[in-house]
């Protein structure tokens, strides 16, 4: 059976702030027509700092934005130590320019790799009556 | 600069229906602790079938669920064939058993390699005030 895959990274990120920015690569470029009818993207990127053994081999943590967090998976979090260290951001799309998206909300550090971008459909991703654990309410400002 | 990353299959899809069945690896079992007091998970998977140079090279697709759909960039669509396989699923969590995870609403292929599991936030993955195009309001059914 195989047990890996392989990710290309499409673009990066230019500028992390509250606007952020994100540059897809030429070569992937052709791919972002039509992304301007959206409001919000989800953008899958790459904790490229912790891309090394010891992180993807953490298995739990304590979550360490979340006051009084207790112990937990790092697939019932959404630490950056994971086995596949792969950042999700729902993210507005603020400008689309020259391959350069602008965006906000992009929690993520300068110069990460992107490695999917994909249109946030509110039928297929976005759920009202949700259930999370006492934890996750103390939560740090977005 | 670095190009690629290097993803490991931490489960698979058992079965694939209205209610779909996850097994997570024993070697990432402990990852799920405390995960069953959430209601709803972001399924990360791998397009298995589409792991091939071909679909990765491919930007522009007429999205074929959609009617009437134009063509668009893989980056403003979910297609399957894209540069990174990676398929994302809002699933709900039925019951977490022995590293088998019960869930609903799974797009996913049975036998499709699992690559991250990630509990549903409300605060930063529901968006309500979305502006997506008229295509995708020409809907399948979830």
């Amino acid at each position: 059976m195989i047990e890996k895959g392989e990710v290309k990274f499409i673009g990066r990120v230019l500028t992390a702030n509250e606007i952020s920015k994100i540059e897809v690569f030429p070569k992937f470029c052709d791919g972002l027509k039509g992304i301007n009818d959206f409001s919000h993207l989800i953008i899958l990127y790459w904790f490229h700092q912790r891309d090394n053994e010891k992180e993807r081999q953490t298995l739990r943590v304590i979550p360490r934005r979340h006051f009084n967090a207790p112990e937990v998976g790092v697939f019932a979090c959404r630490s950056p130590s994971r086995p596949n260290p792969i950042g999700l951001c729902v993210v507005q799309l603020i400008e689309v320019k020259n391959c350069i998206l602008k965006v906000k909300g992009l929690d993520a550090w300068e110069d990460s790799p992107i490695i999917d971008i994909k249109p946030y459909l509110p039928r297929i991703d976005m759920v009202s009556e949700v259930k999370t654990p006492e934890w996750t309410k103390n939560e740090p400002k977005p």
